[in-house]
């Protein structure tokens, strides 16, 4: 381990990408991201099970669990927290779509600082703009988060307001999906709401941690298709993700919504 | 120039890509794909014009052709016919979504050998798969080659035969819109139609220069929807890319098409 470095490819502190590794040349791979504390990280079974679906629903062999570990902790100290993010492409290949007969996945582990966020934040919650861009159905890659991310790229570049936190995503036939980087709940009396995601968006972890703690959270869930204006009228709303947990968020464009509490209680379920 | 080389970096034989770089990250970039001959690219022009209005739409800040002509003379032997991919990234940055506030975007050419064409797909011409695959609607990204090409690395995975050419891609409406690697047209009398990419699709330089020389290929061009049915129902149909010119479509699936030497009138117009 050396504290100069940042990434780690194929567990080598010495190699690099080539341009014709099919992640670069085509967004041919899929990530992760979550904290790493005392060189391990956060909720691994479920950000490794989640990789290697993600890898097997484009066809990719993920690498074994023991081999993603090692690289972890060659790459994070003892005593820092941080973030990691993991990749996993399809590896290099010729020109042209057609992936090599004998694929070998390339691994990157890249360490990141741990983002700060504020008390107010926690407290007050968290603005949302609501993006221009739409995201397109594409069920086949659905639920993913593999490395086309241009949708997500466009829409981050709509704003540049700090009081803004994320941006609402909606499809093209008008359902709110998720954020640029979060999933989102909305709850309405004892139901707490959250977008089918079979046609668009990134099923994140902690969007299914949330979902696996609805008796604790004495909610029931409901999976499916929810307007703008259907969250607009929730009783409160709530985004996640692995790195903050979840927030409770305060606005939606000039909307203002209701806020009970929700968030702290995710989060401190999220801890249990 | 060294023999050897296969690709430049930012106009150095030393550099490689990292995995912060946002093309791999994100798929945050565009490339192109051409022909060099005598350390000249074909259509340097139409390819140039359309790298800095695709860079554009995705607020990209193109390098100059200059700079590009360079590294393409770098790199291609004044003696050798081979392929050259230009790729233009938006350059490093930090982790998430948004854009460094000053971005110095990354250049890549990758040389690969000239695929080999034979008699038969010149005269008999070549057969498409229809894909399975739907390609999606994503307006603000329609007509542009950036780098989140999964559908295509999804559709090109759906066949092993030899003996297709390139799949031929619907979107989720039924339309045809292109092949993987190919645009399209289909001849019905002395119109040629090819589809509208205003909603998903790539808007090649070979399908744009054929839409420039409908005068002297004496057809009335019309860019519109058109369904596979509709496909299967022309007098011809012909593919396009940039390495290949133009070739016949002797079968779609299962239906053979009629042929009337149309991609051999375009391929000596595309010369002339």
């Amino acid at each position: 381990m050396n504290r100069f470095n940042t990434y780690l490819v194929n567990g080598s502190f010495e190699l690099t990408i080539s341009p014709i590794d099919r992640g670069f040349a085509y967004g041919d791979g899929v990530f992760r991201t979550m904290i790493m504390r005392n060189s391990v990280p956060d909720s691994w079974p479920q950000h490794y099970q989640k990789l290697v679906a993600d890898c097997a629903v484009i066809g990719i062999v993920c690498p074994s669990a023991e081999l993603l570990m090692s690289d972890l902790q060659q790459l994070f100290a003892i005593d820092e927290i941080a973030v990691a993010k993991i990749v996993i492409t399809r590896g290099e290949g010729a020109r042209g779509y057609t992936p090599p007969a004998i694929t070998t996945p390339m691994r990157v582990v890249v360490k990141s600082v741990m983002p700060q966020y504020s008390m107010n934040q926690l407290v007050h919650g968290v603005n949302l703009h609501v993006c221009d861009i739409k995201i397109a159905h594409q069920p086949k890659l659905a639920g993913i988060k593999h490395l086309n991310r241009l949708e997500n790229v466009m829409a981050r570049m709509e704003w540049h307001e700090d009081t803004i936190f994320d941006g609402l995503l909606l499809d093209q036939l008008g359902n709110a999906i998720e954020c640029t980087m979060s999933n989102i709940f909305a709850r309405f009396g004892k139901t707490l709401i959250t977008p089918d995601l079979s046609m668009c968006g990134v099923a994140g972890i902690t969007r299914q941690r949330i979902i696996s703690l609805s008796a604790i959270l004495n909610l029931k869930i409901e999976v499916k298709n929810i307007s703008l204006d259907e969250f607009l009228q929730a009783d409160e709303v709530v985004i996640c993700n692995s790195l903050y947990g979840a927030f409770q968020v305060s606005k939606i464009g000039d909307a203002t919504l209701p806020q009970q509490g929700l968030a702290k209680m995710i989060r401190s379920a999220l801890k249990s």
